[in-house]
């Protein structure tokens, strides 16, 4: 370990630094940061981007009586090193010891574990209020990045803070960028801010009612004055009695340089990046399908218009990709909201949209899906990406859109198991007017047959029989279509059971009568879903058979928030492996094994 | 009817009128709205606000062809009499035929079936795309209300409707209020911007990218020249290339002194409310046991807040309570969003926080119950009002909240039958500090026992025994726990069945101990919700008994948007008759009546 971080244990001992120590000390964090990313993974350029703010902060202010409330908080990681948790930077060993997000059971210096975009001026103001409610006394700071101002919570929190008649400091990290560039009318303003060096007469955060004090240059080391100005002004503002915006301008992957210089695609980043040779091999995947048919689409018909919530590179839509559509791509900034009002009235108005939403993030639209779109049944496509139990962070999982979605009326919800059906939906969806269509883009296996698929999905709520078999019915939704495949092949080997195989297709309602004709010969009906059983899908077949003799299993996850938990191991905990489900039938059906 | 109204029956014919006609035109339109919305019950201050607007719309643009998208569109009427339904407002045997709201189904006129606010400038912002895309023109005009401007759907909105680059015209109806006052930074704005006749440097709306146009008194008849001001800074903006606001100060209430002097009762009235004489008897009621409850608490506990969104009066949260809580009460403006996030932190640090909030508004918040609450678990307490199956408007329906709310990890949702069990669970959830807590404030009839309700709520899941019999189980949850009691009654006379009956308290899970006792000596369980059945309360009991011989049948609404239908027609519609639940379960039973 370097010579200055060797000695810091928590705030206190930031606090003991001169300004030059505390340079060193940030070019000693980078360089941990940097090789502890690019081990790890994680997010490279935020934490880059916030290191003096983040070490300037826990100078002047006395966390954790002051209270920094971070947005997203994947920018927390110099705070953590700071925090006691430095060993979870420098110590291989323990680089999986701490979440990338701030986690209060890791540390009283962390509030809330959060991980979407736009929280943190709201959780800041009821931090503030409670403080004087209870006749406290302390700073509330909050974090909060230019791209995430665009997200409406973020708004309704400024809203309220700015009339809280007591401390609160927004303190606003802009780095001129979101995950990719930024995106609308406020953005133009927070440039004539940082153009005129805060002096701007026409100013959001005023005219918002809040006091605003500017930094220029956050992070520029070579100033060689930026942690002065720093601690001057949080200095200035510490203790101030009403709501205050520090409007700081930083740079996003400060001090890699390739970082710097491709801002958005080391926002995040994999394992080893920086080791990697840039590969020129394009693999057929779920996401270059979905662009390869865009963009082909797209030069046949003008009105199609692809649109997404300020994640492109989630979803595979590259800067070269976004250019080439034009005016048919639209990136509405971190706003999930929106983005579905703005697509239902696309479609209501005769365009074809095709909105890209991450599963996790989806959850910020039920409302946005019952009234802006289904209520009004305007046929635009949702796709949703990355849903699926998975071993992410719990602020990040993409378990619960099926029972978000799929208990919303008129919407049609579509479960593809491969190449050929996602696109065989998608072409289904962008064409028709009738629905309102959303499909959970496959996760995981790409799964090709070379085989057009043909079906006709205005037939809404047909399953597909795949293999009819009998006594035994594998309903096997989606991603968990193979598994469906492998429990059937199981049934036969172990038990000699010939089951049935059927692929939904739909998430959003049930085959009843192939359901019903299951009836005549079948004992047992499985179902499985790649998503939480609770308010799922299984759970509607089960209650079409609750007065019958049929006997169901549900197969899915648990209703829980889990943390990084292998996917071996939940899969484990909820039998979502074949010899566990055929062991299930088994006792189930009070079978013996052949 | 009257002389000019007489002769409207297209927005061609208002085209035709004079200034002075207009003006006349518009006292008769007051006379009928207030007419029909004294009989009818309806929104009555807002639309008597915007009459001379919308004229001038109507006079200056060229609708269907311009577009108009109402907020909320409970602005509507003025509306819909000038665009061929004058009759609904009329004739008093039509006064039925149209909705409080814009609906495509009933005019060319109306882009979206809408009554969520914040959505407008969101949906214009969509249409004006799609006229892009297509190669048309035409102006896109988004109404929206000063208070809606709180919501964060807005905000998103605006930020992507500023760098349109083409027409979209953003009319701001600012009549200083929300339904109740105007809350937050943003209002200071707005204030600054109509003390300075528009002129004030710092403009919230210049600031996010758009052209502004201010017009003053924008129904204020006896000035004169209001008509003739809006018509001239429409015809002004009409066909402007570029993304514009007009900011227009409007007198909520106009033309009814009564209505002008209480803006906030008359948002919304009952039928007959100007000719009712004003009350002074309490009922003591579910708003009132509340009330008395945060009242005395308040007092007792400087940490307790309550919280609400923009809808006091629909809480039965007085100006005068509003006042007596002072601190403890605060009303976060329409932001829904910020409202959990807010509360989840003020529960965080120490503080009581009571957020009220009715279902179908609750529809905002699912990423925020989820990821700001849920996942922090913070002992925050939400009260979901107006939960249930009603006879509502399409946009307003209160049978969501189960399904959303209830498959969310952590939340511990609970039904209430009595004001005893409610107020015992408020009291439990306020104190207790280890489950994030929303309690379905029971809607409709009052029903109280008397006896003081002991139950420990913290024994989370723990389903109450109310009567131990056989055969047949009635799980009867919250609001239909007196239909359960019916359908009991009605077992012993007609099948000689002395069925047990279960009040489960807890929506968010099953007690599966006394449900598997059940399986001893019962054939059949019946589950009772109000709400929607998919993804509910009443499949995870079938998921339950899915393995086992139990039958099984769950009670509820049906998955789909009503509109205005009937309460004893849904009733019949879903089975939710004691004599028809019983008819189901002499069938699935086989039994013979007695």
């Amino acid at each position: 370990m370097s010579n200055i971080l060797n000695k810091i244990n928590s705030p206190a001992d930031v606090k003991k630094l001169s300004v030059d120590e505390m340079k060193e000390l940030a070019s000693e964090i980078r360089e941990v940061i940097i090789k502890k990313v690019n081990t790890t993974g994680g997010h490279m350029a935020p934490n880059l981007g916030i290191v003096e703010a983040t070490m300037a902060l826990h100078y002047v202010f006395n966390s954790p009586v002051d209270k920094f409330i971070f947005d997203v908080s994947h920018q927390c990681y110099t705070h953590k090193i700071l925090t006691g948790r430095k060993e979870g930077f420098t110590d291989e060993s323990k680089y999986y010891n701490y979440s990338g997000y701030t986690n209060p059971k890791e540390s009283e210096h962390d509030i809330f574990k959060v991980g979407h975009t736009s929280t943190s001026v709201s959780l800041a103001t009821g931090v503030a209020k409670a403080r004087d409610l209870k006749g406290e006394t302390g700073n509330v700071i909050a974090l909060i990045g230019d791209g995430s101002l665009s997200g409406g919570e973020a708004f309704e929190g400024l809203n309220n803070a700015a009339v809280l008649n007591s401390n609160i400091i927004i303190l606003v990290n802009d780095n001129d960028m979101s995950i990719a560039e930024n995106q609308g009318g406020l953005y133009k303003n927070l440039k004539e801010l940082r153009d005129s060096k805060g002096k701007a007469e026409c100013n959001f955060f005023k005219s918002m009612g809040f006091d605003y004090y500017y930094i220029e240059d956050g992070n520029n080391i070579e100033d060689g004055n930026n942690i002065e100005e720093l601690i001057e002004t949080f200095n200035k503002v510490k203790d101030i009695n009403h709501p205050t915006v520090v409007h700081m301008t930083t740079l996003k992957g400060k001090g890699l340089p390739i970082a710097e210089q491709n801002k958005e695609t080391f926002h995040w980043i994999l394992p080893g990046t920086l080791d990697a040779k840039p590969s020129t091999e394009v693999v057929e995947n779920y996401n270059t399908i979905t662009v390869d048919y865009v963009s082909k689409k797209a030069k046949e018909d003008k009105t199609l218009v692809l649109i997404n919530p300020a994640t492109p590179g989630a979803c595979g839509f590259s800067p070269e990709f976004r250019k080439e559509l034009g005016k048919q791509y639209v990136d509405v900034a971190i706003s999930e909201e929106h983005a579905i009002a703005y697509a239902s009235a696309l479609a209501k108005c005769g365009a074809k949209p095709i909105l890209a939403v991450l599963s996790s993030f989806i959850q910020r639209t039920y409302d946005q899906f019952s009234q802006d779109l289904c209520l009004n049944n305007n046929p635009a496509t949702v796709l949703v990406y990355w849903g699926g139990i998975s071993n992410g962070d719990a602020t990040h999982l993409g378990c619960f859109d099926i029972p978000m979605l799929s208990n919303i009326p008129n919407l049609v919800y579509l479960a593809p198991v491969n190449k050929e059906e996602y696109l065989a939906m998608l072409d289904w969806s962008v064409e028709q007017k009738d629905y309102s269509v959303a499909i959970r883009v496959p996760f995981g296996n790409f799964i090709s047959t070379g085989i057009e698929d043909k079906t006709d999905y205005s037939q809404i709520n047909k399953f597909k029989m795949e293999e009819e078999g009998k006594d035994v019915a594998i309903v096997a939704l989606g991603s968990f279509f193979e598994l469906g495949k492998k429990v059937k092949s199981m049934l036969k080997d172990k038990l000699n059971i010939n089951a049935t195989l059927i692929n939904p297709h739909f998430i959003t309602g049930i085959d009843k009568e192939m359901l019903e004709e299951l009836k005549s010969n079948h004992r047992l009906v499985i179902t499985l879903e790649d998503g939480i059983l609770e308010g799922g899908f299984g759970e509607k077949i089960t209650r079409f058979y609750s007065t019958s003799d049929m006997k169901v299993i549900n197969y899915g996850a648990n209703k829980e928030f889990t943390d990084c938990v292998p996917l071996g191991e939940l899969y484990e905990r909820y039998h979502l492996k074949d010899y566990l489900i055929v062991n299930d039938i088994k006792n189930c059906l009070n079978l013996v094994q052949i």
